[in-house]
């Protein structure tokens, strides 16, 4: 059969159409054609989520230098050896470091210096003391707190005067050496990982404000059909609603993209490909809906099928499952942009993005494709009265405790049970129906 | 004793220093303190994520019209009776209806009307057979497709031709009835939904353009130190490169919040007086690190201490559990906007961020506060040699098919240990120990 005889169709000019793809062909076939995103250097809170590129070495050792975890003070530890409440040493208190100090006094014998957690310790100092072993300066008991007898401008001067200090210290004590962290020249953290907060904490820690990440993918997402209206508008006769452009700019940003919703295109082939050729721009994939089956009017079949081989490639294809039977996949433009062209039917739409695309914007920020859903065995009480013969079937299903119950029927139109569902049932290609109780295949949607 | 004896030192006067606050005490008081965010209405892709507080109704049946659900031709039942391919019916074409048409041709005894998916079935048409089952009006064998007979603008006219059907079609077969999806009436989504990818498909499907949802909050990250240089800066004497600012505005945001770094303050209370003032017109929640332990520059308790009953009230105090024993909540300015106090080491600021300041978020966003972790039983093969009696620790770990191994020592300043782990690991406030193979519970962090 051609599709030829009529205006505007392009001739059926390759082998895809002509026999049917398995669900796991096609995947293959679209994670072949797709390499990561060029890296590029972003500063370091916009590169979170996405996969580090480059081994991050240390360049300075952290902590930079020896310091205080705890408030207290400084001593020398020959000095509050055998220490207690009742004979408390008595030191003499010389300065006061604060976090950041540049300047540090020295420690001799019989002194002490003030000290708060993170400060520098100064020369000559052995231990730390918690302020909570002393009398804080106070000349009374046991101290809650530091007091804040901050320095005069000009220098530590006079009345700095004593404290008493109630345990002794072994050497060393609530002193974090320089490098225990981590080392100069050690890796930081490693290519290949996802950056999130802690990671983020370390390389700021280790003084870097950018780093060399795949970024997320921009995706553009275009709907197809001249039934369309944007919702907020009334509908006239025979039209629906788009929905397909909200559902699925949220898909691919739930997938960790930046989505573009262009919204809905009307059914004119010259009109899709104007509004793609100027997307094209700022997209590193786009995501079609509707217009790849076997209609007359089906636009985005009719606009891509026939791209020169400049234009780039689109195939059109049909697959073995319900729902999303045709599927388009394919690259275009000066860029090769990756291009999705999904069936029309919302819930075709939303499985065909789930199977392909989800990995796909995976695979472009460099992460493994299949990470982030979990695939769970189930009993499904019910079980399913009849699933196509040699047709991977994913019905819309509510899971909860391994046990899964179908929501809404096979068709492709039921956004409500879509929206009801939190999981998606795996029928076999060889499976026609399923015993109550039977065990499934169960794919969490959150 | 008393800190009210230095300079600038506000005395304390709650009795919240005087004890030690379990982990679930604090917590407690927090969620007690926060109501969720006033609800606004939010165009629907910026909805995404947030939780409806309206039951949304559906205005209209969807589908809002009788719509096939395959390319092919509507027809009556009884002209298609017992066709076959070698017998097959002939019908003539009268008319074309893509979907979005509106005024439909009447179907009547003998004729067809080709028909594209989603498009409304006409006036006298029973079901519809899928371009399949016939000649695709071609004449020919089995049809693979439609052909792109597009009428002529001024109407059908002639020459639209004949069809032959190969098979038999029930009533109603490839019929999607008005509102079978959904009824007019019927609740579309509930109140209390979080509004994913499939529910915001519904919504622009039953015409929503905007809903009303509690938004994300706004969350101000200021961290203190008169220490603390930004990343990129070269570090002189004493000081570190600010890394809390970074790693916790990006927890804000893993959490679900929209986070504003502010960055570093110096350890000068009017400075940071002044930052927090100005920072509370855009803030639903202020996070703070470092200045809230016993030091004498302890910037944030000094600053927010001693606060007027009309500037509002946090409290500091001191937490059973490590790291993380210092720490302050409460409410500022004139629409007493939370504010987390957090300690300033790095790993204390990450561990109580994840306690205290997550659930917060949730909280605020009308969430469950404790949805999003899982917490597991897992075997730690090394055991812990020792934790602090009456104070519960959370080790940094690392977790993978039931084990957990520790990672790093409990240092607080450990932040490559804790940019490798993916788990908290738990020991109770009772256990100062635990024996190799002994099974903990596991916070896990991804």
């Amino acid at each position: 059969m051609s599709t030829s005889t009529g205006t505007g169709t392009p001739p059926a000019t390759t082998a895809d159409t002509d026999r049917l793809w398995s669900v796991d062909e096609h995947l293959d076939d679209i994670l072949g054609k797709l390499r990561p995103l060029e890296p590029i250097e972003l500063q370091l809170l916009d590169a979170q989520g996405c996969v580090l590129v480059e081994d991050v070495t240390v360049p300075a050792a952290l902590p930079p230098f020896d310091n205080s975890s705890m408030d207290g003070y400084a001593v020398r530890v020959a000095d509050v050896e055998g220490a207690s409440e009742e004979f408390p040493a008595v030191l003499t208190i010389v300065g006061d470091i604060a976090a950041g100090s540049g300047e540090l006094p020295a420690v001799g014998p019989g002194e002490a210096v003030r000290i708060m957690t993170g400060a520098p310790v100064p020369p000559g100092a052995e231990a730390v003391v918690p302020v909570e072993w002393t009398d804080g300066g106070t000349g009374g008991g046991r101290a809650d707190a530091m007091t804040a007898g901050r320095p005069a401008a000009d220098g530590d001067g006079p009345g700095l005067g004593e404290v008493r200090v109630h345990r002794p210290a072994a050497a060393r004590a609530h002193i974090r050496d320089r490098g225990s962290d981590v080392g100069a020249g050690e890796i930081a953290v490693r290519a290949g990982t996802v950056l999130g907060p802690s990671q983020i904490g370390l390389l700021a820690a280790i003084g870097r404000a950018s780093v060399t990440v795949r970024p997320r993918p921009r995706v553009v997402v275009v709907s197809t059909g001249s039934e369309l209206v944007p919702p907020g508008e009334a509908l006239t006769a025979g039209r629906i609603h788009d929905s397909n452009s909200f559902m699925l700019t949220a898909c691919a940003r739930d997938a960790g993209a930046i989505a573009y919703r262009v919204g809905a295109v009307d059914d004119e082939p010259a009109t899709l490909r104007s509004t793609l050729d100027d997307q094209l721009v700022r997209a590193d994939a786009v995501v079609t809906s509707g217009g790849v089956s076997v209609g007359a009017y089906d636009v985005v079949k009719e606009a891509l099928s026939g791209l020169t081989a400049e234009e780039g490639r689109v195939s059109f294809r049909r697959l073995a499952m319900q729902p999303g039977k045709p599927q388009g996949f394919g690259r275009i433009g000066p860029d090769r942009t990756p291009l999705f062209a999904l069936p029309g039917n919302p819930v075709s739409a939303y499985v065909s993005f789930e199977l392909f695309v989800r990995p796909a914007v995976r695979a472009l920020m460099g992460l493994p494709p299949f990470g982030d859903r979990r695939t769970v065995r189930a009993v499904c009480p019910q079980g399913v009265a009849s699933s196509p013969r040699g047709r991977r079937q994913y019905l819309r299903g509510h899971y909860a405790d391994g046990r899964v119950t179908t929501v809404g029927g096979a068709g492709s139109h039921l956004v409500k049970a879509l929206a009801d569902a939190n999981a998606l049932i795996v029928v076999p290609e060889n499976v026609t129906s399923l015993a109550a109780g039977a065990e499934v295949d169960v794919v969490l949607l959150d």
